[in-house]
């Protein structure tokens, strides 16, 4: 069903991870093997996406998302960020980039963003970090665009659902990079995949897509036993030929174990999970971090420049809890693993 | 393959929970019924262990388990617990049961409770809160006796089955009650059942038991497809006619939801998951909690008297984070309908 609502051949999601990893090549290769790719557009200006949707189009006609992080509110308190900066201003003399003392402009482009995605004829949007308004989804809805949000916790499903979603992605807490939760507190919102699909599942109508430490054929028949519609990986797809990760991202993610992520607030000031390193540990001691969004802008240009240079204590490495799991492979070859494995495990598992 | 090790018909276990929900009644019912019953021994005397075995004998000829808490190495501070009791105090007192202002007695009997466990001819043992020795596990196995232990994360499976344990549970961090953790720190050995239980079982050859946020045939089918030759349930029968769970407990569970959860260690110096309430947060701001057991032991006239008083804010309710999906029913029908709902869950999932 959810194939069809999708115009997809697979119930695989690649998970629309922002601020690099989601190349045009990628997104291309992941649905023209069928699954879903999904243009990770939350941080992009909208001319970037503009030119990413048609580089994407130009090797792909199946269908592909774009995922952008709807607005939500902060405030603003400049001598904390100020003090802020200060800080950092250690970490940029490390790296030989420019020291910063100013209050960063943050402009709020999630209209324009979105009115390029319409104007390129996008068909399916999926947003995290806050629930769409009735009103929103309507017009989307208007334009033929189908519209898919996170959820975290069976409140915040219930509440997509009330909205007009057409389909929810049940985040679990082994997932890797930031929590979708946007009702309960973050830290208190951590349930495990396993544990949060059923009842998400139970508590809506509409498909449910399970994501949080599925990495494999095996990660899917579970997802689908417990409910699931559909399954959405982000981790899996970090370390794919087309994937655009840093060197350092996706070196970590294929040497890591399973203990070596944590959630934390310390590189964007929202709650994401990554790999432990140094500048997590000093950013967390640190008291009263400026809120996201302010707080990603401040510590953008030294995770740049730190992933640049692979000095991998200076960057947030974003994973999920079965990271280890990863390979080195082709977008193509991973989404057709996926099938066949989780074909075989289905066929294999009883309960004799 | 684990059914024939265990002489079981169904591979699943409930769980040996300490301090009461593990009735003779329960235990004997969930092996009549074809499954594994498991008493939670851990914080009983030798001598009440005697005599609830042979209770349990008395009802059913089948296979079941004991679960015993090994030893661990701990630091008494005699002023840190005379300081806590006094801190406790307070709440003896709103309970108007007798102050306590000394330093408890404490005796590990572990060597002893084995013994008892031995005699009765009990045989399958289960093990957490740490790493059995190979020389213990070589006894135990000289007496005809199945060994499992939980393990929390991928380096202690690998431990324990090195150590020659038959068969490991691996414990997500869904899971209510104690952490089985022993060599990670437990706070960082949180990963969700779905990502954990593919990475021991890629780790060990022995069979796996998941457990964690499994509470329906869904949940059975979906940890049988990660890989694991076994289920591990513990809430899910907590509420069946058999347990001995309190009445707040109970109906805590049956109307708990999927946030209502957290891990803690302000009831007993160790970490565990449980429902929140006014004793865990007020607990939880005092730094410096005596460690376990000594903790445990400081608090337990305490729970038990909110217990009785039917007093849900002064007593610890461990429940894991898909308590929401718990029933009242028998054990006989939990056991079956788990059965019955996992191979219809197989049968009908597909990837189409």
């Amino acid at each position: 069903m959810i194939c069809k609502m999708l115009n997809i051949k697979y119930p695989i999601i690649q998970a629309g991870m922002a601020g690099g990893p989601t190349t045009p090549e990628l997104v291309a290769a992941v649905s023209n093997a069928g699954a879903l790719g999904t243009l990770g557009a939350g941080y992009m200006s909208p001319k970037d996406i503009r030119n990413v949707l048609s580089q994407i189009t130009k090797q792909t006609t199946a269908p592909f998302a774009v995922n952008l992080f709807l607005p939500q509110v902060y405030e603003k308190n400049e001598q904390q960020i100020l003090n802020m900066q200060k800080y950092l201003n250690s970490y940029r003399k490390q790296l030989g980039i420019p020291e910063v003392s100013s209050v960063p402009d943050m402009r709020d482009v999630f209209e324009q963003q979105l009115n390029v995605v319409k104007e390129a004829g996008v068909k399916i949007v999926s947003f995290t970090f806050n629930k769409p308004s009735v009103s929103l989804i309507e017009k989307l809805h208007d334009s033929g665009i189908t519209v898919i949000a996170t959820a975290t916790t069976v409140k915040e499903a219930k509440e997509l659902e009330l909205n007009g979603v057409d389909m929810i992605v049940a985040q679990g807490s082994e997932a890797g990079g930031h929590r979708g939760t946007f009702l309960d507190v973050e830290d208190e919102a951590l349930i495990g995949t396993m544990a949060l699909v059923p009842q998400i599942v139970d508590a809506v109508q509409c498909p449910v897509i399970a994501a949080g430490g599925i990495m494999d054929g095996r990660g899917l028949a579970a997802a689908f036993s417990l409910g699931a519609s559909a399954v959405q990986l982000g981790t899996a797809f970090l370390t794919v030929y087309e994937s655009g990760a840093s060197e350092i991202h996706q070196s970590a993610i294929l040497t890591s174990k399973d203990t070596d992520t944590k959630i934390t607030q310390a590189f964007s000031g929202k709650s994401a999970r990554g790999f432990k390193n140094e500048m997590m540990m000093n950013l967390e001691s640190i008291t009263g971090l400026p809120p996201y969004p302010i707080h990603h802008v401040l510590t953008s240009d030294i995770r740049k420049e730190a992933a640049r240079q692979g000095n991998k204590e200076m960057v947030s490495i974003w994973a999920g809890q079965a990271s280890a799991l990863s390979k080195k492979q082709s977008a193509k070859d991973l989404v057709e693993n996926l099938v066949r494995d989780c074909k075989n495990t289905i066929s294999h598992t009883s309960t004799d």
